[in-house]
Order: C-alpha cells, then structure tokens, then sequence
C-alpha cells in the first residue's frame, strides 16, 4: 500500500482515486507513463488516499471521495469511489495571485506546525502538491511541512520547488525523495509539439513559426490566463529547442477558459517551415486529452517512485524522473528508457528500509 | 559536377531542375534532408541533367526546360530554367496499370540497346527512376539499362527493384550504386505518423485506431486510387508498428485524386487512443507540403551519394540511405545519425575512382 | 402508430429502432430535423416494425431486434431493443455492383408477388429502402414490391427512383406517396460545405478551388469507393453551385473504408479563395458524425409524412420534403421553413383517409 | 474620386491603400463585400488619402505611403504606393488602455480646432477611424473632429459612437453620414460561426457547447488580450444566438498575439452538439484570412457609401450597412441582400449635392 496526501484536492486528485479505484475493481494494470505494473512492489491499485488539505469550504470537512466531485472539479464521475475516512482538512491561504505584495501574518490560519502533526498521524508516504499554478508561498509552505513530517514530495507545478536548491539540499539531507517541477502531462501538448520540431529538424526542414494554444474549461485554464508566467518558463523549456529558434516559437499555455470543456484540454499547434526550394511545410495539430487524467497518469508513477524512494533512504530527486516533469530538478536524461532504468536502479537499491517519521 | 539521367520527366524532375537552378542562383546550400551543402564535394548547384527518357508526346522531342512544365506537370513555376541542351527521349511502354497480362513484344518500341547507348553517350553517373507507380516492368526495363550502361540507379518508386535479389546482386557484382525503393519524403505523411504513434507507445498511451489520408492533385494520386498495393505495403512498412497495433492502423495512400491541389499533397492522420482511467486521447494532424519539393529535397541527396559511391566503385546499397527510403533494401538504421555516418564513410573509402563507362 | 418495412437490415434501420425505443423510455421528444413533435399525430415514440427484407444470411431468419446488431452493422448498442416479432425475410439479389451484364432469372430467388403478399400481410404504410448504393435493381424491384402492395416509398440511396418519371407517375396514379432520392442528412458534409460555399459568395470571396473528404467505418463507404458515380451525381448536386464554380469543386463521397470508425463518419472539408487585394481565404472543416444516426433523424420524419400522405391519398413527392433529400424529385424550394409548411398543408389536406390496400 | 482620411495608420490603412493601388494598375474590379464595381459612381480606383493622424513617431512627420509599412504595421508589401503628398499628423492620446482615472488636460497635445481645421483643408470626404480598441476617448473626439469638419465618419472599432445616441443624433441633424460600430469582415470568423450554429439550429441539432479562439500577430491581437471587453460583446451580438444558448458559447476575441502571424488572423471554431438518439455532432473549423484585408474589404464600400451619403446628405446610419458591422447602429435587416438594397436607394436619392465644408 502507497499512502497519499493531497495538498489541494482538485481534479487530479479525483482522477487519481477514481483511477485507483478502477484499477481495483477490474484486476488490470492501469495506463500509465512508465507503464509499469509494479514499482516497488506497489500497483496503482495499491494508492491510498491518508490526508488532504484544501482551502475551498464546499470540499474542508467533507469526506476525500465527496470532495473530488464538488464544482469546481469537473473531472468526470467514471466510478463511485467508497468514503475514504479521510476527512479534508483546511489549510492556509499565502499568496493572492496577481498581487506582489507580502502577506500578514494573519492570513497563515494554520501553522505549519499543525499540518506537519496531521501528515505524522495520517502515516502518509507521500504528499501531492496540487494547489492552483501561481501560488509560490503555497508551494514552499507544503514543502517544509512535507520535509517536518518525513514525507516524499512531489510538485506537480510549475513553482521552482525541486529546483529551488535550499530546498531541495534539504530533502536531500533528510534522505527525503523531493520530485519536481511541472507535471509532465501523460500525452500533452509540449511533448507532441518538441516531438514534432525535432522531426522537422532532423528532416532539414527549416523552421519559419511555430504556435501552440492551449484551452480548457477546469479552474487551471482560468488561474493560468492571469498569471501565465511560471507556466510559460517551463512550457518553453519543455520544448527543447535550439537557440536560433527560440524567437520563432509562441506559446499560449491558457489562450483562455473555455468552461463548457469542463476537464477536457484541446491544445492547437501550428507549425510553418520551408523544404526543398523554399516551398511551404505546414503541420497543423489538435491534441484533445481529459486534462486530469493527463496529469494521474504521471502522478501514479511518481507516488509510487517516491515512496520507494522514501523507504530506500535516497533523497533528493529520483528515480529518473526527469521524464516526468516539464522542469525537471534533474539533469539526466529525459527518456521512457532512463525512467525504465531509474526505476530499476532504485528497486535494486541496498538500504534499509526507513521506517517513516511518527509512523515507528 | 554530378551528371543525371531521369526515366519519367514529371513533376519530381521538375522541383529538382528548378530547385538546383535556385541554388546556383541564390549561391546558399539547398535545403536537403542530409543538410550536407556537399557530399563528395558536390553540392545541389552541382546536379546537372544529361538524358532524359518519357513516353509522353508532350515532353519527348522537347528540351528538358520546357519539358518539365508540360502537363499534367503540375510544380509551380519558381525560376526560369534556362535551355538544357537535353532533348527528351522516347521509352518503352511496358505495361498497362491494371492489367495482368504480358506485354507482346510489339510493345517494346525502343530496345535496351538503344537506351543503354543513350545512357553511355551522355554521361550520366546516375538515373533516377520516377515512372508513375505500378509499372514493375518499366522499373526492371530501366535498372537493366543502368547496369548496362555502368550507371547508378535510383528507384523513387514503390516497385520492388533494389530490394530484388538478383537485381541486388547484379549491381553489387558491378560496383554499381542500386538506392531503392520508394523514396521517402523529406517531410512526409508517413514519418509524421511513425513518430506521432510512437511517442504514444513511449508515453504508455493504448492504441484504439488510427488512419491517414492523402490526397494531392498530380498524376501520382489518380494513379494510386487505382492501384495502391505496392505504395500500401511501402506505407505500412514505414510505420514501424509493432505486430499488435497491425490490424488498428488504416491507410490511404491516395484517397482520391483533387486536381485543384495541383502538386500539393494534403494528409490528414487522426490517432484515437486511451490513458489514465480509459479517458480518450485524440490527435488530429493536417499537413500540407509540396508533393514534389519533398520528393527532390531527397532525390538531391540520393543523386549525390549514388555519384560518390559509383566513383568511388561501391556497389548495391550504400551511404546510410536507409533514412532516405520507406522499403529501403539496406537493413542499417534509418536515420539522420546513420545518414551523415554512412555519407562519411563513403567519403573516406579508398578506391580507385571509377572512370564512368564509356566516358574514357 | 406508424407501421414501417425494411428494404436493408442496416445501420439505418438500428438506427431508428433504437432511436424509437429510446424515446418510449425517455418521453422526450426525439431530435429530428423538422423538430416536429407530431407528424399527422405520430411521434417517433410511435414508429413500429413490421416486415424486413434483407441477402445477408447472419440477419435472413433472426428476430429485426437481434438483426440490427449482426456484423457488419456497426452502429453502438444504445439500448436494448425488445424482440419485436418481425423475422427478417429474405430478399433477391438482383445487382452485383461493378458488372454492367444484366442478371439471369435464376437470380431472382424470390417474387415479386412474394414480397407483395407479405407487406400486405404486415399491414405495413411505408417502406424504408435503403440497401447499399449501387444496386439500382433492387431499388427498382422494391418500389414496385410498394407499388403492388399499396405501401408508401421512402428511398435512402442515390438510385434514381423517385426521379424516375415512369415511377413517380405510377405512384402518382396510385395516389401512393414515393420519397426520395439519396437522404439528406441531419447534419451531413453536402450541407455544411453547401452552407459555406454560399456564405464566401454572398461575402464575395473568389472562390479558386475547394474540396470535400468523407471517410467512415461502415459497409457504405467500402460500397462507395468501389462505385462512386450516382453519389457522385447527387452530392454535387447539394452543393447547389454556380455554373461557372463547379469545375473548382472536388468531391470524394468516399475517399475509402475506415474501418477503425465503424459506424462513425468523418468528412473533411476544405475552401481556398481570395479577398480583399487578392489575399489568400482559407477556411478549412473537420465534421465527424454517428453516420446512420444523421440518416435516422431525417427517416424518422420521412416515414410520418410517408404515413400522412398515404392516409390523406396524396401520391408522389410530398410534404415539402425537397429539404430531406439530396436530389429530391420535387421541384419546390429545400428549407426547413418549406418543410414545415409541406408538414401543416398535408395536415390540413381533407381527404378520407385511405384504408391500406390488404388491410380492411 | 473620394477623398478619405484616416484617424489611425495602422494596417487597415495599409491594406485600403496598396489594395485601390493595386486595382488602379490592374484596371479590374476589386474584390469587396458588396461585390459593387461602383457606388455612386465610385470604384475602389478612386479611394485617394488626403490626411491621416497617429501618435506613432515613426509614423507621424512621413508620407502615407512609407508609414503604412513602418512596424509594427505587419501587413505584407504587395505592390509600391507611389508618394501620397499626404504627411502623417500627430494626433492626441487621451487614453491610456488599462486604466479608469480621466487624462489631465496637458496629455491633449492637440486641440480639436487643429483637427478640425486640417481636416477642412484635406477637403476630406470620409474619416476612417481606426485606433487601437479599448481607446474610447479617443473614438469620441475623432468624431466630434470629423462633426466639426463636415466630414462622414467610419467607425471601424468596437467602442460605442454610432451606437451612442448623443453622437448620432449630431450627426443627423448635420446630415453627416456616422457608419458602425465595428467591422464585419469580409469573411471572419463570427460569420463563419453564426452560419454554422444557424445551420445546425435549422437542422434540429441540440447545441451542447461551442467556442471560437482568434489568434494574430498584429498589435490589434496584444490590445485585445489586454481589453477584451468592448470587443466581446459586439463578438457575441455577431452570433445571433437565441437566448437559451447564451451560456453554451465561449469566444475568445483573442486568445493572445503570436507575432509569428504578422497580419494573418487563424480562428479555431468548435461546435460540439448532439443529434438523432443523442449522438454526437462535431464540427471543427478553422479559418485563415489576412486580417487587415479583411477589414479593408469592407471598408471600400464604407467609405464609398459614406462619401455618397454625405453628397446626398443623408445623415446617420445608412445604405443598408447593418451587414458591415457587427454591432449596427441601424436596426435594419444585417444581409448582403439588404445591403444591395441600401446602396441602390442611397444612389436614387433626390437631394441636391452636398458641396463638403470648407471646399467651397
């Protein structure tokens, strides 16, 4: 069993119970990135949710499998999860996205110290980091909770937390596995869009202009369309691109909210170059994808990473996982090969088990 | 200076007369799929014709310059191409397109003989072999000539010439260059798909089904609805599925012939899959290109490693092509890495160079 | 209650089952093009089988409930349509598309006095033809099969039946409605591209060149490639074009078989023109629709108005109903006002109702 | 001849001028919305510059012709405009887009007595305004300039000034022709929607949800991310939508700028619905226009209309120009039928010629 704490229980923490869940009841491997059956032992039919924290009144003191289904979510109903035992809890509120100015005091409802003697109790393995994209305080908030209690940390935003490097000789110190940044997304827009240039350069083609768009109806597209900034560092990062053809690139991580998509993602890319005698080479695609189900399958394997990590002492980021994050706190490669071999590594790893903090 | 023969004045001849015009014009490197501005020292403003066989009453008898844009060539105009000095010559007409029966003798017009002593007067260190798909006979009709004549030969086309074993073997005991078959494109349907469904692969992503579409206006798409199997097999072949995503996989290699599209080539692939909890992905890609641009953008290639290699009296398949066709005879890997390495390989083989025959 | 007969256990006949029985579950009004609730008192809640005609040994003997889900009809299951107690008959074969030589007699398995004595027996009004295109044989085999047995006519394919004057008189003389030719659809590719070809002129947009795709999945598409011509005829027909436009205007009603789409059809549509300064205009459409539920919503009220009409005895092409054909043999105007126009008169019409011929 | 000035020198500007020059040298009839050769008497041929104002510093001082290729104008170069004899003129800035507080009164640089007194000696005929969107203090004093002149005034921006009752009813008592508010063009994407959700409606599919994203390199795109509001509304008063599907339609005026467009405009439009049984419709466009000519389409027939209105001083909203905008200040019915209409009755109207102000 993999125990699980969520920080933010939004839509991808609905499609990853309600995946688990699926998983259990029809006996077979689910989909994920690294397509394993087991990693360390653990299927995803083994994730279980131990603590969730949360700020949104409709879901704080609802039980875990009620909260994934209140509005805003909108990941669809496609099993019904039984109640969890798990009751969210509130956190704090630290940053107002769109305002540079620090805040008081006041606005940390709770301490950290509170949140560390939850995740203890809850024994969790491995937290999520999900909250809304622009909330750095948030992030670093969760992180220091997450390295108190002795739990893994995987950050599924584009806030610098893995790569922050106080944080991360942190974890590293406390042999406490910290992965992120930035959810690379099961089959997103960014890896089918760096696939498709590097084609073109490796064909001889050269690039004229290139634009990506990205729409959706979940609260993500919203938040994104205001403070873009995060997001667009690691998207065009993601790309891989050469120097020359940085400026030739334009990249809408949200061109907008559309809310009748609800959790579906469309993303438009738009590719124009020349070949042989200057003649046009033009590649339009459209990626439709359910937005949340793009992130669980990468979260599945990263908990699961993660607390094999834990339980292997290694600290700091992991695993190879650099496959898994658009931003990468790594610097091996990013392949389905070298995630394959970290994994391996890891399972083959000579360390004690860790017994986890709170939980002797 | 690389001195070429083609079998079939159409529209690929066309881009690459027009497109070496350009370069001696502009003086830039053409843009090929190696990006080599030279391979045994010659670049693309080096390509120069020297023979030239048709069977159509509107090419043969004319100069190559005017030849080249008689209907149904449909390439656009780029640049005046100034008077060849190269008269088409008449060709066999060998077979009939939808028939089983054997030619009479009757049919054959012109004799090997006379085609051979074509070749040899003018020159030629390579043929390129571009007749409308499904003309087998014309295809062996030609290489038989090539070989005679101690000329490299190039097959554009899906018909089975390099990939014959005895044609193979005749060439090798030659020392001549046999680059074959079926030519890939510098940016084609074919690759775009390959790639698309292996990042799904990589990325854990379930197959559903998935198809692809061509459509253009030149001969080469009313001559495919009408006899697709030999470019049906190339264009699987070119997929690189694995056996169990064999049967998921539907393509048309000319859904019709649009005359409106002239020598622009439309494809339209669509990939349905599955990931996280069974929920939908669906790619959608449109690709315009220049039909006969992406046929000489690697012809330009082909001509100049077939020169370097018969002057350099390697025989059969050779240079790392194998990224250069979609039912290559070579069993190397097919990519730009092995390209440019078999490219200089070639470069620094130590042979004799070959006096073309009858050049002496 | 309308009774209806089957000429062809395909998807459309799924279709339309399954589309009556959703509306008897649900109480809602189905979704039709005339948006009519009740045609001459019927709903499509009211819509039942009587009698069905169909070569294929796997539907030939099997309750029409169980018929409509045998291979190769491939339209989803939606839900469970109770036995109705109409065993599917078997019909003659008369055409084998692709051959011009004229059938023998021995072909003829079954009468037409047989086919006759059992719609009567049925007490069916009216009869759906819809077998694969191609077979203009059987289409007229089946109309007299109507004719005979008092039965109103409601042609699905291209075959030009009602447009046959020696047919539409006979059926006039009967005072028997005969509807057709070649469906509409609810919302199909000629309507969409018709719509926006006329939007570009009424704009004044030049028209240069424009084509149109279909592709899908079930039996009609692998029919359609083999035989395109009289889908061909009709589908340039609804695009309704200027004279001088439509050498410009490209269609392929099938650009091939899919069969990974199965009942699912998907057209791709595609406009180049000019504007302003002669600068380009490019409008390019992606439709994908559940092919035989676009032919069931428009037969859901063919076979009301086909009832009206018989009741009323008004023969020939009736009820406004140009705008539910593609080459209707009605000369009045194709709009949905003039539909629900047609619809009222034929509503108001005082005749004595008609007692069926066999039915008193 | 019709004189014109222009409030703006942006592209638009650019695409009137190289377009008439374009149809002085080629002796054709442009290609317009109205599809009129002439409009009281005046083709495209005539449309000359005799004034223009911007705040632009590489504009302003320079002849037309070399400021409506200065950037971030982006429209292409398709053919030299000779030298104008017009020199661009600074104009205020009054707004500052973004934010509420009023401009002190040091920032109007220039008082509308200048404006208006270069205009009377311009002996224009016709003011074109168009300023970036979100400026409507701008819009105002243009309009107040254009009143104090005697000249007719084109709103091409979505701010209120046809629409305002004040403004027009000024401009009817002086009998100036005042045409908006914001262009339709020629073929963009909010026809292309409305028709398509029209067609669907007329064909009884239920509309689920449908979005439409616009995407340019102009600055026009930059503004609109910024201040989208004006622009949105005119954008979903251009969609006609019945009330009840109000709240289905997502339109993103811009989904941001991809300077890699230049002037090019791409608009992605998605119409999800559902048919017979509940299937689904999907439709999928995508648009591909030169944004600026696309207005400069309509605007040849604004100014002509204007310039006719004005001699025959008919004042306010008129011509039948509801089709050229998309938020009309006129109520009458928005078609190209009408619009012919309008024009033919302008043509035929019995008012002595107006001598314009100051050019006696």
């Amino acid at each position: 069993m993999v125990k699980i704490a969520f920080a933010g229980v939004g839509n991808n923490a609905s499609a990853l119970l309600q995946g688990a869940e699926l998983a259990r009841r029809s006996g077979d491997a689910a989909i994920t990135v690294s397509g394993c059956p087991a990693i360390g032992g653990e299927g995803v039919q083994d994730i279980v949710a131990v603590a969730a924290f949360d700020v949104d009144e409709a879901k704080v003191g609802d039980d875990l499998a009620a909260a994934i289904l209140a509005p805003p979510n909108c990941y669809p109903r496609l099993v019904d999860v039984a109640e969890t035992g798990v009751v969210v809890s509130p956190g704090p509120v630290l940053d107002r996205p769109g305002t540079a100015a620090p805040m008081d005091a006041t606005a940390l409802s709770r301490s950290r110290a509170e949140i560390v003697e939850e995740l203890v109790a809850s024994k969790a393995e491995v937290m999520i980091y999900g909250l809304p994209t622009g909330r750095p305080r948030a992030a670093a908030f969760y992180a220091e909770c997450a390295l108190g209690a002795g739990v893994a940390f995987v950050n599924c935003t584009p806030e610098p937390v893995a790569r922050d490097p106080g944080t991360r000789a942190a974890f590293e110190a406390a042999r406490l596995p910290l992965l992120g940044d930035d959810l690379a997304s099961h089959l997103g827009s960014s890896v089918v869009h760096q696939t498709l240039l590097k084609l073109l350069r490796d064909r001889g083609i050269v690039l004229d202009s290139t634009f990506q768009l990205n729409v959706g109806g979940n609260a993500d597209f919203a938040n994104l369309r205001l403070c873009p900034e995060s997001k667009l560092a690691t998207k065009h990062n993601a790309l891989r691109l050469p120097d020359e053809d940085g400026d030739k690139v334009h990249v809408l991580p949200s061109a907008g909210a559309v809310k009748g998509l609800a959790d579906q993602k469309v993303a438009f890319i738009d590719v124009a170059g020349r070949g042989w005698a200057g003649t046009p080479v033009h590649v339009e695609i459209r990626l439709g994808v359910q937005d949340s189900s793009n992130a669980a399958g990468v979260i599945a394997d990263l908990v699961r990473i993660g607390a094999l990590a834990a339980r292997k002492q290694v600290g700091g980021f992991a695993g190879g996982a650099e496959f898994l994050f658009k931003a990468p706190a790594g610097d091996g490669p990013a392949s389905c090969d070298a995630l394959a071999a970290g994994i391996a590594q890891l399972e083959a790893h000579r360390t004690l088990d860790r017994v986890p903090a709170g939980n002797a």
